[in-house]
């Protein structure tokens, strides 16, 4: 631990922590080469391997409690809040009556795990999909980490052909579609492959998120032929102070203008995502 | 240099880059405790000391150019574009005819400077502004870097009541107000100075911008008494593809679908600036 200073010596640091800012836990990725967003650590809560990935929480000294996952920033208690809701409420909000949703867990944390409405199935999201009947689904949300590692498949073909397949015709899904300051690439071959695959709306949405790289996250939101959805402008509209919302506390950061807002898109990604649209 | 790495070595960095990840500029500030944004840096192109601030200018090796001053990042040439399209046509785009209009490059650089249209005054804005008969301006900007060090003044009641005395009624202001994740408190203060002064629209915006903290960064939108100002509807819609405009190229980030979606606030934001603005 030479050359680490006092700070440092007072929390002890697994090694992906140490090698950038002593005392702060730092996110390097090839993913988003030339920058790093470091967060200072007072206390590692967890640290293990899971037959898929490192995990690592810690409690942070100003985003509260931090889930690591492969070295990657998955959650922070201070920000989830605007991931969370928005992976899940932009799709449920545009159709009508959601009761049959399949939320796959890989690899975020999640709340609602115990309320009733809830089946939890723990395992293989890609097997689990193609073993479902088709047809079965009103929504599916891909809650993905990124396309380097064990969620590589969750962004190719073949996945989204079962994601289509198992919902009912004019089902919905959200998949996680990664920045548009960092990924254009990558969200461009995403917009192509659902553009051949889902035949009723193809549209992506963006929502601030300050931990994760660059500051933003995007969606891709797509239904099957079907019922129309118009996913602009919600069909159940909910705002933050809703009394029939059965969450654990109101809505901190989803509301239906913050809904439809996140389908405006700068220029140079509207230009690149309308190309593959029409 | 002991402990540096051979990238360090090959970079001459000033101290303020080779106390955190060598080799990378680390933007740390008690504006955003407990978290720091890194830029791998290639070259340094510039340091010095202004009468007002440390100047630095670098290459960085993914995000373009970087001028960074007193150690924050006023911006990067790879997400420049959000910042200034956005401060400039959000109030730009809101009134019919803008012809007299103000920024004070406190302390940014802006492109435009040879624009014909352009008269450039350097030198202190509060100042400059005081001096300027009553109702001169359709537009004021104002560019400033953060509350803390030369800015401050660009944050306080006397600074805004100098504004509303340069507009004509129903001019405009666009100013600079920090991010909704780190800044509430801050902001709250603002939206209340605003409303007392300026007797129009008083409005927040915010856009994406990765090299700020928590990637985000807000716009106090504010009218003086006049003809009165829809900024979530402009009057002037103008898009990437508009022919007349006159810039050295199209617009890469600002169109009227942004325009309207920044106004759109998270719940936790929305109730505290709304609970002002009412």
């Amino acid at each position: 631990m030479e050359g680490m200073n006092s700070e440092a010596s007072a929390v002890k640091l697994p090694e992906c922590f140490s090698s950038v800012i002593p005392g702060w836990f730092s996110e390097i990725s090839p993913m988003w080469p030339g920058e790093a967003h470091s967060l200072k650590v007072e206390k590692i809560l967890f640290q293990g391997k899971s037959e898929y990935q490192n995990v690592i929480v810690f409690q942070s000294s100003t985003y509260g409690k931090v889930l690591v996952l492969d070295g990657v920033i998955q959650l922070t208690e201070r920000d989830e809040c605007a991931y969370q809701e928005m992976i899940t409420h932009l799709p449920l909000c545009s159709i009508p009556n959601p009761k049959k949703v399949s939320k796959q867990f890989f690899p975020r944390v999640a709340v609602g795990f115990d309320d009733p409405r809830v089946t939890l199935h723990i395992g293989d999201g890609v097997a689990f999909l193609k073993a479902v009947p088709e047809g079965t689904y009103d929504a599916v949300i891909v809650d993905s980490s990124d396309p380097i590692g064990p969620a590589q498949e969750l962004f190719e073909k073949p996945f989204f052909q079962s994601v289509a397949k198992a919902l009912r015709p004019g089902g919905v899904v959200c998949t996680q579609a990664e920045s548009i300051w960092l990924h254009m690439h990558i969200i461009e071959d995403i917009v192509e492959n659902c553009r051949q695959i889902f035949k009723g709306a193809v549209n992506y949405a963006w929502t601030s998120v300050p931990t994760y790289p660059s500051g933003v996250i995007g969606f891709m939101l797509c239904t099957t032929e079907g019922p129309p959805v118009d996913f602009k402008h919600p069909i159940n509209p909910i705002d933050a102070d809703d009394s029939h919302i059965k969450t654990k506390g109101p809505l901190k950061f989803y509301n239906s203008e913050m809904h439809s807002a996140a389908f405006s898109l700068p220029s140079f990604a509207r230009k690149v995502i309308e190309s593959k649209s029409d």
